[in-house]
């Protein structure tokens, strides 16, 4: 049997654990494949020169990524170069155009350029493949388009940001502030110097869409996500949360409500009781609700070396096996535009915290203002947290709608008592 | 393209969810099946005028469940009859000979047969899938052969057994004991009228042979597996365990170590800090440990209509794209036969209580057995646990050798003061 050539494009930290796993598992990798051993052929990276402590001078150097998908010794191109635009999506788009595979782990690029790749795949019988862009090693993608193939995907939503969870954990731990966790997370690597995707949530945001669109079969729309990251949440309402029996996660939530789907990332309240509560640091946790098999929950490490090569790698023997899988788990022309549904008319509970400077008084407004808005307040909180000038009132509500949450907020930061933006975080039971 | 045409051999609750999810659910099993139909050609089962509440008037009814292997309008042979002999063994032996393929929910059969069946299977070039068998809606079996194919597996563990986890759920709530729990299970469908198979380990324990053949790369082989069920699980320790921040839960391991594989069974105290320690009720959960994977963790329902029809069409469908993957992950040939290892060089902590009538006499006989076999106390825990006659005497201890405390329990019977038999269970970290 002809062996499945692979040209690797960028070799960071993924790519060569790409070229470890190979090198180290060639006999089992080829009993897995049907007897099809898995080689490279070609890699391209920035810095020939560099040393990456593996022995790569068995395999054709190519200084333009881009050539690797004209290369006639390469059957699957693996795209580890990142970046919605550039040389990936030149790259991408050429290997699937000449007939190659690809694999990658590129969730920006198909978050924004999805359908579209996915249709070039299609016609050339080739397979796109994305494991390692959503929660490296949760094998979520393959989960959700193959193993509940005969189930109608209800909801998937969870942990999606290793680097976020990891500082909201370390907050916690010690008790220290966003920017003070920050930098200790990027001085141990956990964290970019521009830690803009990880921390406003637009990586996991990218995550989300694609989870969306093979959840629900409609094209993914990085557009229409609605996002809020983890900077605005503080040492002390996660240590309230704990008071309160919960733990604050970045949870990202896609939801099938009618014809409609909600789709949200945000911080919020998560029960401790729930095995979500205790998913800590580097960990990734993904629910995903079916009609058929019901709730599964799957936790694993959301990035890293092995977790992320190992999901290249589950693509690459999927290949190597003859399989082919279209990219959002039914044929790109068969995929709908989403309709999104309004957030404001989502119902949760909420959590709220005030900094004011004459409790007795704002509780006053304050429950006034949530009885005009029909809004109950299920625990009203006494801390003495805050400093001479300011107090903290802390509580959380029934039920409620959004839009009603929101037209409250508005109202309490008119009142001159509140001196801070109001902190409020959705309480998600997960039930 | 010719539509993939099922022989269903058993119409109780697995069957009939099979069938719905085939009725609602036809369009998008082709679509995701790359276009192919999915169809119900005949079925088979005791009771042809039993109304199950779904239509199957369309289908051809078949006596004898064997006759499906020999018809011409039959691709897939879905075998649920259950049993490790008998009608399920001659189905599906005929079924593969004859080149069909074969889905089945038959763990019993695959611990005892597996490997020749899988021979046979591959001979003809054909599927025997068995997700259903295995943790029901936890796609576990596609994500060691496929989703982790680039890893080397160290271990597989958890929770596979939903009856007894439900009871031990409910004896931790409840604080009643076990037959009466039992009972109740009993009258509520969770457990069987007979319940040898649930409470004594053995279903859990034939699950846990297939994931170490998977895992390991080798025969599966229940004959060698050490089993403890519940029935020895009162609601103290459970209290006692619930003190010391564990849950008592029937827990499974298979790991490698050095050129060997340790497989065990039984109840154990996991900690509450774990994903693991909060998994209650009926659900599964199973963690998998791999050299870049790392460890992940997934959880789900273990039983019931909807999560094993999700899992049987899941190899359904598999077969509809013309994935064809060896049953254990590796050519049947290639599978190695196992060695054990022996139980008695197990690490672990324990929990240990002792029904005693002389309390301060007790401690010290205990010290000195413990001290003289090397065993380092880490908790001595007061309880006023007990009757007149008798208390408990609870600790814990450091890492031991499992031989060293069993060598400690034998002990233990022997004093004059020990009125109950010892009650041991592994403390599993879980870290």
């Amino acid at each position: 049997m002809k062996p499945l050539r692979l040209g690797i494009a960028g070799l960071g930290t993924v790519g060569v654990g790409v070229v470890k796993i190979i090198q180290q598992h060639a006999e089992v990798l080829a009993a897995r494949s049907g007897g099809r051993a898995i080689e490279i052929t070609a890699v391209s990276a920035r810095d020939a020169g560099k040393d990456r402590g593996v022995d790569i001078s068995a395999y054709a150097w190519v200084d333009n990524a881009a050539d690797l998908a004209a290369r006639d010794d390469v059957d699957v191109v693996v795209e580890l170069i990142g970046g919605s635009e550039g040389l990936a999506l030149t790259l991408v788009k050429a290997a699937l155009e000449s007939g190659k595979h690809v694999v990658t782990a590129n969730k920006a690029l198909l978050a924004h350029h999805g359908h579209k790749l996915a249709s070039i795949a299609e016609s050339k019988g080739v397979s796109l493949n994305y494991e390692a862009a959503v929660a490296g090693g949760i094998p979520v993608i393959k989960s959700i388009r193959e193993a509940f193939a005969g189930n109608q995907v209800n909801a998937v939503y969870g942990i999606l940001n290793g680097t976020c969870n990891y500082m909201l954990t370390a907050m916690r731990e010690t008790g220290k502030p966003f920017d003070e966790i920050l930098k200790e997370a990027q001085e141990a690597g956990y964290a970019e110097a521009d830690p803009t995707f990880d921390v406003d949530g637009i990586d996991a945001g990218h995550k989300l869409a694609l989870l969306s669109s093979i959840a629900f079969g409609v094209k993914p729309d990085f557009t229409n996500l609605d996002i809020t990251g983890i900077r605005a949440v503080t040492a002390t309402d996660i240590k309230n949360a704990g008071d309160l029996g919960y733990r604050i996660k970045l949870l990202g939530i896609a939801k099938r409500i009618d014809d409609k789907i909600l789709q949200v990332m945000e911080p919020c309240l998560v029960p401790l009781s729930n095995p979500m509560g205790v998913i800590e640091d580097v960990y990734n946790a993904l629910y995903v609700d079916c009609d058929a098999v019901e709730t599964t929950l799957m936790t694993g490490k959301g990035a890293g070396q092995g977790p992320t090569a190992s999901a290249v790698m589950s693509d690459v023997v999927d290949i190597a096996r003859g399989f082919v899988v279209p990219t959002f788990g039914v044929p790109a022309a068969e995929l709908k535009t989403a309709e999104w549904m309004d957030l404001n008319e989502m119902e949760s509970r909420y959590y709220l915290r005030l900094m004011v400077t004459d409790k007795a008084g704002v509780i006053a407004d304050v429950s006034a203002i949530l009885k005009q808005l029909n809004i109950s307040i299920d625990d009203l909180v006494q801390h003495a947290q805050g400093s001479d000038e300011a107090v903290a009132v802390v509580l959380t509500t029934d039920t409620v709608k959004r839009g009603d949450m929101m037209d409250a907020v508005e109202m309490f930061r008119n009142l001159t008592a509140v001196v801070e933006e109001p902190c409020l975080m959705r309480i998600e039971e997960l039930e």
